[in-house]
C-alpha cells in the first residue's frame, strides 16, 4: 500500500535541497550493554573467541536427577535444543555426569535455601572449549544458566557462546511480583508460567494474593466453607498449591502467601458472616474499590477464628514469611458497631488506626505462635508494632523511608504497579533506594527490595500476561542489577528482544493480541485492526473505571484488552519526530511520512471488519481520530520540511481537534497524540 | 508490494478479450447448510425471526450452583460475553433461578450418566422472545449450548441468534479423541484445553493413553517406582487425574485409561525389569518405533502385579471401561526365553498370538473382577476371548467388521490418525459405518462409534494443538451428524469458522504458529515466513522419520513445526487453479497471478531473515522451491491465457524441475506443487 499511495513528501524530499546533514551520530556503547542481557549483571569482563553451540553440546554436574540444579540443566538443555534445533546427542534427561568432553560443567557447594539474605551469586567463564558455572549454592546456579542462555548468539558460522567472564549477585534479596488470585482467579497452569518467566528474570519472590472481597481462593480444611462459598469454585486445591510451591521452589523461587485482614475480605463473610463487624448479610463481591466489611476485631472469636486458619496455612506454605495485606480499611463498620466503640473505649483505643494495630498484634501473636513472620502493607505501620515485621509499600518512597529508619525492613512496590498500565521506563527509573535517598547505609539495609504488583481487577488469565510481561523484566533489572545501570534506550532494546524470548515458556503476553483481534473480527483477517492496536493503549492508571463499571463477570475481550500497556510503536514514532525536528533528517522524514499513510488509510480498510462485528463498534472514534492524526502529520510534517510557517489559526484549530481526539475512545487511548501534536506546533512555529 | 511488481499477467487481461465468460455459478445450498455449525444437529428447521442479545440476557434453569448444568450455563454466560462483549446484568454465577424476563431457559429430567449410550438429545428453540433448551439429561443441555452459542449471528443491529428449532441427537454414542502422554508428556492444562474443545464439538470420550515406551505417566500408590523411575518425573499425581476426571465430568465427557501391555511398557521395566520378558537391564525408551521390552506372560508374578496395579487404577478411574492397548507386540523377548518357551509348550499356546490371547484373557479376568470392561486394539481380538470387550481398531474396516460379526463391539480409528497430517477431507470421509458397510443393521449396532488419535512422537505440549485442531472438528462431525452430511466445501468453511471460535478455550492451534516463527527469526517481523509457512506442510504419515531420527527428547521448534498439517492456502490455491482450468475466468487468473508474485518475491524478503537465524538454513531449499514454482506458474498461466501451447520441451524441464522441489526438504514440502504442476501440463497441452 505504502508506494501505491505515496504522499507528496517523497517527492519533496527527492526534488528538495539538503537542508541539515544527518545529526543523528551512534555513539559506542559500552561494553557491557552490547550484550542482550536482562536483568544486566554486576560484572561482565569480555574476552576473545566464541564457544561453539553444535548437537554434542554436553552438560555435566555433580546434581543427580531429582536435584534442583540438574532439573534446571535439563531445562536449559530443553530451550537451548528449542532455540537452535539441534537433536543433542546428550540424554540429558538421565545423566549429566561428567563425561571428558563436556561443554558446560557446573559446580555449587550447597542446595541453597528459599528465604532471603540466600546466596544467589555465580560465577561463569565462557572459553572456546569449555564453559564453567560455580556458585556457591544451586540458586546461583540457575541464576547462571538463564544468563547463559541470554548470552547465546549466530553468527554465518552457527549459534555459539561468545568468550567472557561473569561475576554476578543481586543488588536486592527480595525481588518479587504479586499475582492477585483473588480479583480474577488466576488458574496453575497460568500461575507456572509467570513462575518461569520469573526465574528467567532473575525474580526470587512469588507474592500470592489469594484472598480478596471478591474470592477467597485457597482450600481451608479448618473451615471449608471459606473456600466452598467464598470462591464461585474458583479456589487452588492444597494438592495444587504445594505443586506451585515445589514449582517455585525449583526455580529458586519463595512462594509467600496473602491473607488480606482485616478489610478486603467480603468473601470471607459469604461464609462465616459472624467474624464480620456488620450485620451483614454478605455475598461474594462482585465490584471493585474498597468495601466496609471488615473482620471485627473486639471479639476473642476472631482470633480463635485465626488461630485456627493460620496454623493451617503455616503448615501448608513453608516460606519463613506470611503476608496479612492490611490495607485500605474502609472503617464504617467498625464506626457503626456499639460493641466495637465500647471496645474502644473500655481499651482506650482512641481510633480506627489503633484498633487495627491492636488487631495486627494479636495477628501477629498467632503468626509467631506458628513460626512465621509477618509482612504487611503501609498501613499496618503503627505504633505498638515489634521491628520484626515488613513493610510493604503501595503508598511510596517516604512512607518506606520513616519505616527503615525506625528499624522495620522494608519493600518498595509503589511505582511497580504495573496493572495501571505505564510505560517501562517509569517502572524502571524508579529505585528503592533512589540515589537521592536519605537514609543512612546501616539504613539502606532495611529495604529488602520490592515487588511488582499486577491487581487483577481488569485482567483476566487470557489477558494478564501482556500486563505483566515484558515491563515486569525491566523491574526484575532494577531489583537485581547495579543502580548505574539505568540508560533506558538501551534498557528498551533489551527489554523487546527479552519479550520474545519469554514466549519459550508459555507466556501468552504477545501472541494474545492476534487471538483476541482473530475472535473480535470472527476472520484471521486482522492485520488493519493490529495496525490500530499497535498505537493504541489502555487508559492508564484508574481512568478506565471511570468508563463502566468493571466487575469480576465483566468481558476482557475488548479491543482495548488487546492493546498492549506500552505501545512500542509509539515510542518509536515519537523517538523519530523528537529527533526529526532536531535534525531535519530526510531519512527519517521517510519514515514518518511512511507511517502516516498506514495510518491514514487504514480507516479505510478498517471499517468493513467494524460493520461486521457489532464489538467493534466503539473503536470506530479510535480509528477516525488515527486517521486525523495521520492526515494532520502529514500536512505539519510538510510545513517543517518545506521550512515554511504554517498557518496560526490552522494549528489552533488541529491542537484542538488533537486535544478532541486525546479523549478516551473505547476505554483507550491513541499513544501517537502527543508526538503529532509536538509536530504540529514545531510546524507553526509554536 | 502487490501492484508494485506486477506481472504482466494483468496486462494482458486487461488488454486481452474476454475468452470466456465466468463459468462459476454459486448454487444455493440447501438451508441447513447456511449455519456456522460444526458438528451440524440431526434437524434444524429455520423460523422468522431474530432473538436480539443484550446486557439484559439471562439464563435461567433448575440446576444448582454446583451441577454441572449450571456450571456450563456460566461457561456460557462468560462466552458470550467475551464474545459480544457485554457487561451482562446476570450475576450468572450467583443465582440462575427464574427472573421473569430470562432470555435462554433450560430444563433437563435427570444427570446424565457417563457411560456408552447415555442421552445426549436435546432440543433447541429460539424465539424472538425466549430461548428454550429441554434435554433428558443434563448432558443434553450441554450439548444444547454448545449449539446455541455456534448459532450467534450479528447484523447492522448487533448481535442476535436466529430464531429456529433444533431436533438433536448424536449418530454415534462413543466421540474420541486419544491423547498419548506417554511418548510427550502433556501437562494437565494441555488436557483441560483438550477437553473444552472437545466439549465445544459434542466429543464425549477421553482416551488417555498413559504408559508407553518412553514414559510411566501415573503416579501409582502401590508401585510407586513405575511413576518414579519410569517418567523422568513427568507424570500426572492422582490428585490431577481426579482433577481431569471431574473437569472432564463437568463437560460429559468420559476418560478412559489406557495402560498398554504387553508391550509398549520399557518405561515400566525401567522400575521393575523382573516382569519383563528378557534379561534387561531395560532404561526410558527414546526413540519411537516398536521395541522388544514384553511382559512376561508365564509368570504368575506378573498377574499378582498386574492385581495390584489394576485394582489401584479402577478406583482411580471411575468409567466403566479400562483400555489395556494390547498393540505391536514385537515378540522377540518371547521367542528368545526359553522359560517362555517352555510354558507355551506345556500349556499347548502354539504361537505368540495364541500367548498373548492368554495374557489378555488372565487380564480380563483382573479387570472384570474390579467392575471394569475391558477395551483393546485390534491384536486383542484373538479365539477364545469373550465378547464382553471393545475393540479399537486402527488396522481397518476390515478388522471392524469381522469384530462386529462375531459379536464384539468396535470402534473405529484407522482413517482417523490425526497425527499423520493428512488433510480433513480424508478423515470427514473416513466412516465408521460407510455406507458400502456389509453389515445388516443388526450388526451395526455393534459398531459404538470412533476416535481420533493424537499419537505423540512429533508434537510437544505446544506443537500438539495445531495437530489436533481444527481437523478433529471434521471427524467430530462425522461422529455426531447424520451420515448424510458429506459436503466437503461446506464442512472446510464451517470447520475454519469453528477453528477461529476454539481459540476461546485456549487452544493454540492458531497462535503458536507466529510464537514458533519468532522465536526462530528472533524478531517480530516474520510476515515472509508465513508466507512461506502457509504452503507448506509438514512431510505426510511416517515420512518425517526418514529424514531424522527423532526422540523424545528432540527439538520441536523447527519450522516444519510452525507449519500446521494441511494448509488453507493451498487448498484455496489449488481450487482456484482447477476452476481457472475449467473456465479461464479472468478475475482467477488475477487471484492467481498475485499469489505467484506474492511467492516469487518472498525468497528475496526470507534470505536476510535465514541468515541471521542458523535454526532457518534448511529452508533455504524449500523457499528457492517456491521461487521456481511461483516463476513456473507465472509462465504457465501466462501460456493459458493467452492460449498458447508452451515448448514441449519447457514443459517436460519444468516437470523434472517440480519434481525436484516436490522432495522433502526441511522435513516439509510445498503443498502447492500439484496444482502448479497442473497448470504447466494444461499449458502445454499435455
Amino acid at each position: 500500500m505504502t508506494r501505491e499511495k505515496a504522499s507528496i513528501i517523497t517527492l519533496i524530499l527527492v526534488l528538495g535541497s539538503m537542508l541539515h546533514s544527518p545529526g543523528s551520530s551512534a555513539g559506542p556503547d559500552s561494553d557491557i550493554l552490547r550484550f542482550d542481557l536482562m536483568p544486566m549483571p554486576a560484572k561482565i569482563t569480555p574476552a576473545e573467541g566464541k564457544h561453539r553451540v553444535t548437537d554434542g553440546f554436553y552438560v555435566a554436574g555433580d546434581a543427580n536427577p531429582t536435584a534442583r540444579a540438574f532439573k534446571a540443566a535439563s531445562r536449559f538443555m530443553f530451550r537451548l535444543s528449542g532455540r537452535t534445533g539441534f537433536f543433542f546427542q546428550q540424554d540429558f534427561l538421565k545423566s549429566q555426569a561428567a563425561s571428558g568432553r563436556e561443554s558446560l560443567v557446573y559446580n555449587y557447594e550447597k542446595a541453597g535455601k528459599l528465604e532471603p539474605f540466600e546466596d544467589e551469586s555465580y560465577r561463569l567463564t565462557i572459553e572456546p572449549e569449555r564453559i564453567a558455572l560455580t556458585a556457591k549454592t544451586d540458586i546461583g546456579i540457575l541464576r547462571g544458566l538463564e544468563t547463559l542462555l541470554q548470552l547465546m548468539a549466530a553468527d554465518d558460522q552457527g549459534y555459539y557462546f561468545p568468550c567472557l567472564e561473569v561475576w554476578d549477585s543481586p543488588r536486592f534479596t527480595w525481588r518479587g511480583l504479586l499475582i492477585d488470585a483473588g480479583r480474577h482467579f488466576m488458574p496453575v497452569d497460568m500461575v507456572k508460567r509467570t513462575l518461569d518467566g520469573m526465574a528467567a528474570v532473575k525474580l526470587n519472590v512469588l507474592h500470592w494474593h489469594l484472598t480478596e472481597d471478591q474470592g477467597f481462593r485457597v482450600e481451608c480444611k479448618t473451615y471449608p466453607k471459606l473456600h466452598l462459598l467464598g470462591s464461585d469454585g474458583f479456589y487452588y486445591t492444597q494438592d495444587e498449591i504445594k505443586d506451585v510451591i515445589s514449582f517455585a521452589g525449583e526455580r529458586g523461587i519463595r512462594v509467600v502467601p496473602e491473607f488480606d485482614i482485616p478489610g478486603h475480605s467480603t468473601s470471607w463473610f459469604a461464609a462465616f458472616p459472624e467474624y464480620a463487624s456488620g450485620p451483614g448479610p454478605y455475598a461474594i463481591e462482585r465490584k471493585f474499590g474498597i468495601f466496609a466489611p471488615t473482620f471485627n476485631p473486639a471479639e476473642e472469636k476472631t482470633y480463635r477464628f485465626f488461630n485456627g486458619f493460620l496454623k493451617e496455612m503455616a503448615g501448608l506454605f513453608p516460606d519463613p514469611f506470611m503476608h496479612i495485606g492490611g490495607d485500605e480499611v474502609e472503617g464504617s463498620e467498625w464506626k457503626a458497631n456499639p460493641a466495637i466503640q465500647q471496645f474502644m473505649r473500655k481499651n482506650g483505643i482512641p481510633d480506627n488506626h489503633a484498633l487495627q494495630a491492636y488487631f495486627n498484634q494479636r495477628i501477629l501473636k498467632i503468626l509467631t505462635k506458628y513460626g512465621k513472620k509477618m509482612v504487611g502493607w503501609d498501613e499496618v505501620f503503627q505504633p505498638g508494632l515489634p521491628t520484626n515485621i515488613v513493610i510493604q509499600s503501595w503508598r511510596g518512597q517516604e512512607a518506606l523511608v520513616e519505616s527503615a529508619r525506625k528499624g522495620y525492613q522494608g519493600l518498595l512496590s509503589n511505582g511497580y504497579y504495573i496493572d495501571l498500565c505505564q510505560p517501562a521506563w517509569e517502572h524502571y527509573l524508579n529505585d528503592p533506594i533512589p540515589k537521592t535517598s536519605p537514609l543512612s547505609e546501616e539504613e539502606k539495609k532495611f529495604i529488602l527490595g520490592g515487588e511488582a504488583t499486577m491487581w487483577a481487577e481488569l485482567v483476566t488469565p487470557e489477558t494478564v500476561d501482556s500486563r505483566i510481561w515484558p515491563r515486569t523484566a525491566a523491574i526484575a533489572e532494577r531489583f537485581w542489577s547495579p543502580q548505574s545501570i539505568d540508560d533506558i534506550e538501551d534498557m528498551y532494546r533489551r527489554m523487546n528482544i527479552t519479550s520474545l524470548r519469554l514466549e519459550e515458556l508459555g507466556l501468552k503476553h504477545l501472541s494474545y493480541q492476534a487471538m483476541l483481534l482473530r475472535r473480535m473480527a470472527g476472520s484471521d483477517a486482522v492485520a488493519p485492526l493490529k495496525v490500530l492496536a499497535d498505537v493504541v493503549e489502555p487508559l492508564k492508571r484508574y481512568a478506565r473505571h471511570e468508563q463502566a463499571i468493571y466487575t469480576s463477570l465483566s468481558p476482557f475481550t475488548r479491543f482495548v484488552d488487546a492493546c498492549p500497556p506500552e505501545s512500542m510503536t509509539a515510542r518509536d514514532f515519537t523517538a523519530k519526530v523528537d529527533r526529526f525536528l532536531q535534525t531535519k533528517d530526510q531519512a527519517l522524514a521517510r519514515d514518518l511520512d511512511a507511517m502516516f499513510i498506514r495510518w491514514r488509510d487504514n480507516h479505510r480498510l478498517l471499517l468493513p471488519i467494524i460493520h461486521g462485528s457489532p464489538i467493534l463498534k466503539e473503536i470506530q472514534p479510535l480509528s477516525e481520530a488515527l486517521t486525523l492524526a495521520a492526515d494532520t502529520g502529514i500536512k505539519a510534517l510538510n510545513l517543517v520540511i518545506i521550512g515554511q510557517s504554517s498557518d496560526q489559526a490552522w494549528a489552533d484549530e488541529i491542537v484542538r481537534a488533537l486535544a478532541e481526539a486525546k479523549k478516551p475512545k473505547a476505554h483507550a487511548e491513541l499513544a501517537i497524540l502527543p508526538a503529532v501534536e509536538k509536530l504540529v506546533k514545531a510546524s507553526a512555529g509554536i
